[in-house]
């Protein structure tokens, strides 16, 4: 039996390994350094080091066990023509569309304010506006996006959707990527749902914050590295934007010294807005590996163009 | 002209009688004490005081300018022949859909939690949990009660819905007045959307708390009468409660006195879950002035038997 090697840290490798091996005892699942390790066929991937996917020569599949791959894509030992595999979950999807809705509600109808009046012992009525009036964002639009999106317009917001390709949503104005500035033009709520790409690195920065409506907010579940920190204080501190909901950053978990904790205008949550089930990454996980020994096509197999 | 004449305080009574004279500047609308105000036709009430009703004998119509008409049944000196109309505003059911969304999730995906250990600057990851294994419970399915109970069900929620009468509504499991203690069996989050009448006064008490899940959670949009402040606290201090959402009072605004305020369980907003627009009460009540005129028969008409 060829073994699999656990390729990371942290965010359920060992879960996902205890869960394998319930339902295929007879799997050889090791971390690097273990006996065997290097003969490994398939490697299990949750933010693997740079480098590390080089060193094992027999790979015939690399597999995420989240939604993201963009970690393994960044290794450039990677062998290129290995397939790549991620995680798709129903209930994924119904996470982050979960996620994303408390997070523009709790915006679009002041519990923000609220909250803190509550704090300061205030009775102080904020405006109330309709769903349609206001403009909602979402900037990507696989699998996560678009369902986000459709919810939003389900809802009646005011919803657009950016991509690199042309789509179509019901209720959803699309744009693609030469035309950001249409998209981004008075928006007042931004959801950032992007692959992690040199394309969107850094893509929440000054110069997006300032199309959108003075007083507007971003929500950012992508990736740490799609926002420049220090733009988002500024823009903070100006209130050209009024808040943030951060869901993901650089470095996880974010270190105690970060500012983002403690700034008022950011609220923050421990990558959770959606994760899969173990049992759900185990079954997928097992589904190929089914399809890798009989030589039927992969699930979920992610473009390596395209890095998503 | 026969005048039209306020009655209550607050909420908007002054943008109303406005909008109305903006679009028709000849309509003679006086507060109680003004010349004419004895010979009165229609009251616009919003709380209007016990025993005021029944100083206007001429009246034909009395019109709430709010969705509830509960403290017009309260007055004792109303003539029960007088028809009693309120507000039906679609904005005003998905502002309630909205508020009622947000509290939800905000707890099934332990925002509450979050935002506390933002505070103490912990990173900890609350277990994820599918919307169907949370059971949400709506109390009340009239207007704003079916359709909130329908998006929950459209969520994937373990919906139920408790009435007087029987309901059918897709997705939800439904409950008559007799069937609460199934209704209320392992309930994760009670949403309280019922009318005002002497069955539903202190409905959210001791026994009610006892027969949901142990850390489960209420959010009250109905009256602030229909929950018993002595029994919430009982119930959160022994944790059978985790939070409560709380949006109406008794007494409003709120004092700053009252101990709801500062309790760390209880989420508070000043009952601001849903309201229409004065564009939106104008219309109506100026569509039920025509109607009165004509003789034609009245829209939203309140059933003086039941309150609601």
């Amino acid at each position: 039996m060829k073994p699999l090697v656990l390729l990371g840290s942290g965010n359920g490798l060992d879960q996902v390994r205890e869960m394998l091996l319930v339902q295929r005892p007879e799997l050889d699942i090791v971390w690097p350094g273990e006996a065997g390790a290097e003969r490994a066929h398939v490697a299990l991937c949750w933010n693997p080091p740079p480098g590390s996917l080089g060193m094992y020569p027999n790979l015939r599949l690399i597999h995420s066990i989240g939604a993201g791959a963009d970690q393994i894509f960044k290794d450039p030992s990677r062998a290129p023509q290995v397939p790549v595999c991620r995680i798709v979950d129903p209930d994924h999807r119904l996470g982050m569309v979960e996620y994303v809705l408390w997070g523009v509600l709790h915006y679009h109808r002041s519990f923000d304010l609220m909250l803190q009046n509550q704090a300061r012992v205030l009775w102080d009525r904020p405006a109330q506006r309709p769903a349609r009036e206001t403009k909602v964002g979402v900037m990507g639009l696989g699998e996560l996006g678009r369902a986000v999106a459709s919810q939003l317009a389900a809802l009646g917001f005011d919803t657009r959707g950016w991509a690199r390709r042309a789509q179509q949503i019901q209720g959803v104005t699309t744009f693609q990527t030469g035309e950001i500035n249409a998209f981004l033009e008075g928006l007042d709520i931004l959801v950032c749902l992007l692959p992690l790409t040199p394309e969107t690195v850094g893509i929440l920065g000054s110069k997006t914050f300032a199309q959108m409506a003075k007083g507007s907010v971003v929500i950012n579940c992508g990736r740490g590295e799609h926002l420049i920190p220090d733009d988002l204080f500024a823009a903070l501190d100006s209130a050209q934007l009024r808040g943030a909901l951060l869901d993901v950053f650089e470095e996880e978990p974010l270190p105690v010294e970060d500012p983002f904790w403690r700034h008022p205008g950011i609220c923050l949550t421990p990558h959770i807005a959606s994760s899969a089930s173990y049992e759900v990454i185990a079954a997928q996980i097992l589904h190929n590996l089914e399809c890798l020994e009989a030589g039927a096509s992969l699930a979920n197999q992610v473009d390596s163009q395209q890095g998503y």
